[in-house]
């Protein structure tokens, strides 16, 4: 049944990693920032992402969706271990490298808290799959082996099947979720662009290059667009 | 350096699990839950500590503290997850396995909350430290394999190192901390060898069996004391 769920929400990206050719997606390899800012700023965007999912969980309203979340957590803390363990390969202390980011981050991360358990999920959801995912659009930039290691290691929704499930079972559970929860992912998507826009800008590139950041956008939309249907909901 | 650290503060733990053949410590064969019993209760108190960890990492002082509290976040949770595959293993609901022992393990872990970041770590290694000892102490009662696989993945401290240089590090920086939490942490002990207590008790064991009780809560009271002596506070 997971499985199934699972392939029903994301599809494309679930078997990109394992079977396109790398570069046969839409990249911004030379937008790429230098791979410590990079590092930096994944680093500290899974150690957020892992703070939310901790919120949830301790704030689970069963012991079967709390228990559950302890799966996604312990994924996304891996991605951040996994980024951290890169930093310490290029001797760069970790929190020095991740500080630059935290201010905005944590803005960001205020921004798509919710304003209840189940707003609190699908915040986790969307602005982790897009932002994973545009995140893997920036590594062709880096150096090669590192870029492969990490396409593994950040693939989007590898864990989102138990906060797809708890969120399908709340939409089910109550009607008025299901209108609640399309407005907030519509707001949350328009919130999420500007911060991968300000991470474009951060390193260096012009905000006027619209002609190759419009490509990437599109598809990382797309993206977007199928976990809101794969839910249910309109995006 | 760390390594150092890490064997003056619980040079007998550390070891035991490596060497020491199963056995030679005094336990608490013949008072063992049944295996379920003490699965579902082990996995929900790991479960508790990584919670309260989390609490420790997003009010951590600083990004380097915060970031190191991540591994032992990721030790805990293997614990955890170790656990719940046992159960898994048995085909049972971990989330039901785990139900009847939240409210004790919830209130317990509310208490040892401690009022600041210093008493909340504090809390942490020394609840942490002695309880995963005492569940260690019952093993000898379940199955020999699962009996073996849970040793290795309970073993007390592991991940602890990081807390220890955090506590070294505040106490050295402030002096009224060092006997602050030399008083929290004589009120710890008392409030865990309660937990211990009740779970016995709950696995059908009378109460006035103090013979056979005494000798294990001794070794499991000295190795709290080097928990403090490592820090330099008065047990």
């Amino acid at each position: 049944m997971s499985k199934r769920r699972k392939r029903a929400v994301a599809p494309v990206m679930k078997s990109r990693a394992e079977s396109v050719p790398r570069g046969a997606r839409v990249d911004l390899a030379d937008m790429s920032p230098d791979p410590v800012s990079y590092l930096g700023q994944v680093a500290y965007f899974e150690l957020a992402v892992f703070e939310s999912l901790t919120r949830a969980i301790s704030s689970a309203p069963g012991l079967a969706a709390k228990e559950g979340l302890t799966a996604a957590a312990g994924e996304v803390l891996a991605k951040h271990h996994g980024v951290v363990a890169e930093l310490r390969a290029l001797k760069v202390d970790p929190a020095t490298a991740m500080q630059p980011f935290a201010p905005a981050i944590d803005r960001f991360e205020k921004l798509s808290h919710g304003r209840d358990w189940h707003e609190m999920l699908l915040g986790v959801y969307l602005t982790a799959g897009f932002l994973d995912d545009f995140f893997i659009r920036l590594l062709a930039g880096l150096p090669t082996e590192m870029g492969k290691r990490l396409e593994i290691l950040l693939e989007p929704d590898r864990s989102a099947n138990v906060i797809v499930a708890e969120l399908r079972a709340g939409i089910e559970a109550d009607e008025t979720l299901s209108s609640r929860l399309a407005l907030w992912g519509r707001r949350l998507v328009g919130d999420t662009q500007l911060v991968a826009r300000s991470a474009l800008l951060m390193s260096g590139n012009r905000a006027n290059d619209e002609e190759r950041i419009e490509p990437v956008f599109t598809d990382l939309i797309a993206a977007h667009t199928r976990r809101m249907d794969g839910l249910g909901l309109t995006a």
